[in-house]
């Protein structure tokens, strides 16, 4: 019985170090070195090799080594074949310790500092109390939960929405179309931490964005297919939003003319709000193999009609 | 009975509002127009006019409209007139919020994706978990405690310095001279917020810096007497230190010409960490009134041989 790995290979040997000191029974396969397809049970990968009920014809489960699951095209996978995302708490810290710098950045006007840096001028602007900004969270699945959990102690004034109903202690939530006017109306900071779906596709809109207060900011730390580019840029022209930090975009790596980079508004990461960690997501990993040989559910799978 | 306001005159509107409606026994006057001086019992003050003993004959209190006092020069004022501090949750709140967003930006990377965004380059950097970043606060005052208090369920190991000893849960506290170098050998961020004095000034140099470990970055938010600011621009150029954090400078506001504006390894920001808020602020300072008034202790008197 073997494990297949598909992605860095950097990483990959830190995996691999995990699993022979850990779990010695299962076999450790590289891509594209892979031996016997015969005997590969799992396969843990950030994308799925095309024709994957050929070339792995004994797979019993996808393990994706993501929070989210939408680079694998899920309706070309075999019907019956379990996915399960990675619920590493090493990437919900790190999402927590980005989404408190990007609200704080926001709230605390640094990028207008960054651009008065440039410009060589020092001056103050008023300092807004956190209680009197209001911080709205976009998904409240885990991560999105130890994220207001993490703004909580820092005084701001939490709202979430999500599809589904939610109660969260602390937190004003709100659920559905229905729900999202009222919710959006309120929403000083917008931070988005939804799973790209074809219902959260291009869900950041100007139609969105227009039912902001005038000067609101946004976080997108979600997926780049939440946000639609351009819509973003008249929004900021327009003083509709005041500032962006975006960690994620269409098109990754950006290519070197994107209008986002050297926008005064728009603070811009590579995609590294958060990054798998073998040293706290191996743990969980090998939990959920010993869960799947064991015949108990595992903790993550993925529903495939809802897409996460 | 008089109190006379010698500071912004935006803000003091403000504090003139909240005197008006809350202590109308406390007549307001507002710097130049102090009216008749032998009135004035209490000054409340950034910087105290010259000549303090004459302009003003029957003052009771000097209340100092900041944190820190090191703006006046207390060996020209009245040996036995008592001076107080501002202890405004304000401030604290102000201070708290910078250093997180501070120590964040340093833990994540944050002034180089700033570099990388200015030069269109698209490249994640390895995350290292807060729990194996070592962050020291210099200074274990109310504000240096909440501070603390802030980063510790971000997960990062903390300690600090001061010059007396202090007990502080969870938190690895050194005192004195002698402790100050095992303290810096362990601190990946250092961050600043003494009190400026004698013997503070420029604590901030080429010596203290060779004891951090190679690569430490530095966050000052207590004066810009603190840092020798030559020394901080040799320290960069060779490594020794990675980036810093500055919200004071020596010379504020910082003339066009300094090396700090365009120095990619230095994030400036205009000395705005926290700003008093006469909202949070009054309640304090009415406060300290009604105890000189009925002869009790105030809260927050410099001893004036420490200078804070």
């Amino acid at each position: 019985m073997a494990l297949l790995y598909k992605a860095d290979p950097v990483r990959g040997q830190h995996w691999q170090a995990l699993f022979a000191e850990h779990a010695p029974d299962i076999q450790w396969r590289a891509w594209p070195d892979i031996g016997n397809p015969n005997e590969i049970e799992y396969l843990a990968a950030w994308q799925a090799p095309d024709n994957l009920e050929h070339v792995l014809p004994n797979l019993k489960v996808l393990f994706a080594l993501s929070a989210g699951v939408d680079q694998l095209d899920l309706n070309r996978l075999p019907a019956q074949l379990p996915v399960v995302r990675l619920l590493d708490p090493g990437i919900t810290r790190g999402m927590c310790e980005y989404a408190s710098w990007a609200v704080l950045s926001l709230h605390r006007d640094m990028l207008r500092y960054r651009q008065q840096q440039t410009a060589r001028c020092w001056q103050a602007h008023l300092l807004q109390p956190a209680v009197s900004r209001r911080v709205g969270v976009m998904g409240l699945g885990t991560q999105a939960q130890q994220i207001l959990a993490t703004l909580k102690p820092l005084g701001f004034a939490l709202s979430g929405w999500a599809r589904s109903a939610h109660q969260i202690p602390g937190v004003d939530c709100y659920a559905g179309e229905q729900q999202l006017p009222a919710f959006l109306s309120q929403c000083d900071i917008l931070l988005c931490v939804l799973p790209l779906t074809e219902q959260t596709q291009g869900i950041l809109n100007a139609g969105l964005f227009a039912q902001l207060p005038h000067g609101a900011a946004l976080i997108n730390m979600g997926r780049g297919g939440h946000l639609v580019e351009n819509d973003l840029l008249e929004a900021l022209a327009s003083g509709q939003l005041s500032g962006a930090v975006l960690d994620v975009l269409q098109e990754e790596p950006a290519p070197t003319d994107h209008p986002f980079w050297d926008h005064p508004q728009i603070a811009l990461t590579p995609h590294i709000a958060a990054m798998t960690q073998p040293s706290t997501a191996f743990g969980v990993l090998l939990d959920n193999i010993r869960r799947h040989q064991r015949g108990e559910p595992m903790v993550g799978e993925v529903d495939r009609r809802q897409g996460y």
